[in-house]
């Protein structure tokens, strides 16, 4: 039986297992330190053959659901539900981009937590049996992002070094029951053994030019109750990977952890940090948006996760919950986050 | 066991029940046919004590839940996890509502089909033992949705007939297993005991004033797929109930049944149809938002659930998939809709 853990928790007695994945992602991503992991890197226009910043966004997304069909030579059929999710406005960039599919889909809003919901909606389902296969996928684009959250490109305002750089890029999923995974003749990525759930936390910061502080404290709760919910301490994870906190927000994570009594330093990583040379490419505190933790799970972390370099890591996204409209009215800035424990398969 | 029924569908053979229900509403709802139905109805400000729209949104949807658990005197720390969306930009409304309850949540975005996503999801939860107590809330607002979506109110601009108007409300929905029901000692108001999950289906419609055509096909391949799967026919159903199509969209619903073998021209309702008196209130074709099709469900249809008056109902929520982003950019309006079988207990 798949048990419910604690507060917000559930371990997964019959693991989903993460049979294919894709990866797809801009020319500045494509030149970072993760370059040799995507499956697809765009040429520079970051249009991807579309008119505008927003079809642009919605093609990524295609394209990495595609890729990870195509991988396993599967086809949309074969996929009972969608989870997906992106930062815009009625998360246009998923419905636009997944329409042509005709998968029932659940569209999720998480901000840049978005690619751990889904995660954790997805492998529920299999869990529970509703479905032997299903997709999550979410996305970011820097373009449409400025556009959404801040000012034109065209302005070319200055950017405090608080600040991170949307990444523009998708990264799709494909889960599968075990039964399903024996039917289809594929060796897994990785497998999912349980979930934990975020809470929205509100420190009151309202810097929308420091994520990573308005984040942190979302991060810290969902990480300390997963220990507590599991009884684990952070040596039982090869890492503790969170979605784009950046250099600040990471340093304000692991500080807040210690004031509870948890060390995560040692094993602490952030997609944020991880996906761009910051000090080269000029991306500030580091990347963001519901792409970044979703290509380096999908570029690095499984590859990783696959060769068993890393055995057990707890992956959390970490979003921003703000709009325009909350922002201009002088809202603050609450976080949330989302964990899901990813293991390696012997 | 709970069973995959065909494409996308769901039968569960631990039912979830809804034990509680709040329904909180702005004057004008509580002017039209269903006014004694609401649990709570503005004043006419429609602020709700706030200082601007979306903070009156985020009230209701505060409300809401606060009756909820308070018409069975239970507190937050009882709900195990929270399923909400809205309609604004980065689903605002639901973070600022919700965040003092601190209950991790699943954020969502169906547009005005979420009220049905969140029935799904939160039933799927509750059937697969992944929680004994869990909430589905969503709301929208007359004035928050047309300053995101069309005009500021103070350019008075027309309004087609076709043009539906955004219902201020918000209505919530407590779920529970039935153990925790008995231990509980409280009767049920329905149980769910199934779900079909909605595809996006895009018609090319792109008027913007006419969504009740935009989502009709949404809710045409939903309602057939539904009863296919269950092999059931529109008799099976009391009632079948769609969100917000209005008078436009109900009839092209019908229509496009009629032609795919299934008349449901007895059996359908709307919503949007039924919350507003047309004629006296000036409201164009209908109700419309996220708020529309929960506190219809919450105030009217529950009721006559639990009083046996209607045994079985198919819930129908629709959403649009636009935003001003897209319908500015010339994109089409595709439309999606989720389908919940709610019923009578004994």
């Amino acid at each position: 039986m798949n048990q419910q853990v604690g507060i917000g928790s559930l371990c997964f007695s019959k693991t989903p297992f993460i049979i294919s994945t894709g990866s797809v992602v801009g020319k500045k991503e494509g030149e970072g330190p993760l370059a040799a992991c995507f499956d697809v890197i765009g040429t520079g226009d970051e249009k991807f053959g579309e008119e505008n910043w927003e079809a642009a966004e919605s093609a990524l997304q295609k394209e990495a659901l595609t890729v990870t069909l195509g991988k396993i030579n599967r086809q949309a059929t074969d996929v009972r539900y969608l989870f997906a999710g992106d930062l815009l406005g009625q998360t246009i960039a998923s419905s636009f981009g997944l329409k042509e599919f005709e998968i029932p889909m659940f569209g999720l809003y998480g901000a840049c937590s978005t690619c751990g919901e889904s995660l954790s909606l997805a492998s529920m389902t299999i869990a529970a049996g509703y479905a032997d296969c299903v997709v999550a996928v979410t996305s970011s684009h820097f373009a449409s992002a400025e556009k959404q959250f801040r000012f034109p490109l065209e302005y070319a305002n200055q950017r405090p070094k608080s600040a991170t750089w949307t990444v523009t890029g998708s990264g799709a999923f494909l889960l599968v029951s075990e039964d399903k995974m024996t039917e289809w003749k594929q060796k897994p990525l990785a497998r999912i053994t349980g979930v934990t759930t975020g809470k929205i936390v509100d420190f009151g910061i309202k810097d929308s030019m420091n994520m990573g502080a308005a984040m942190a404290p979302g991060a810290c709760d969902l990480i300390y109750r997963h220990l507590q919910d599991f009884g684990r301490t952070p040596t039982d994870y090869d890492k503790i990977v969170t979605g784009d906190l950046g250099t600040v927000g990471s340093e304000i994570l692991v500080d807040l952890l210690k004031g509870k009594g948890y060390d995560i330093s040692a094993v602490h990583e952030d997609c944020g940090v991880k996906i761009y040379d910051g000090e080269k490419q000029g991306t500030g505190a580091g990347g963001s948006g519901c792409g970044c933790s979703a290509v380096t799970l999908s570029g690095h972390y499984l590859k990783e996760l696959q060769r068993g370099r890393l055995k057990r890591i707890l992956f959390v996204p970490t979003g921003a919950l703000l709009s325009t409209v909350s922002f201009n009215e002088g809202q603050t800035v609450p976080g949330i986050a989302h964990g899901v424990v990813l293991e390696h398969v012997e």
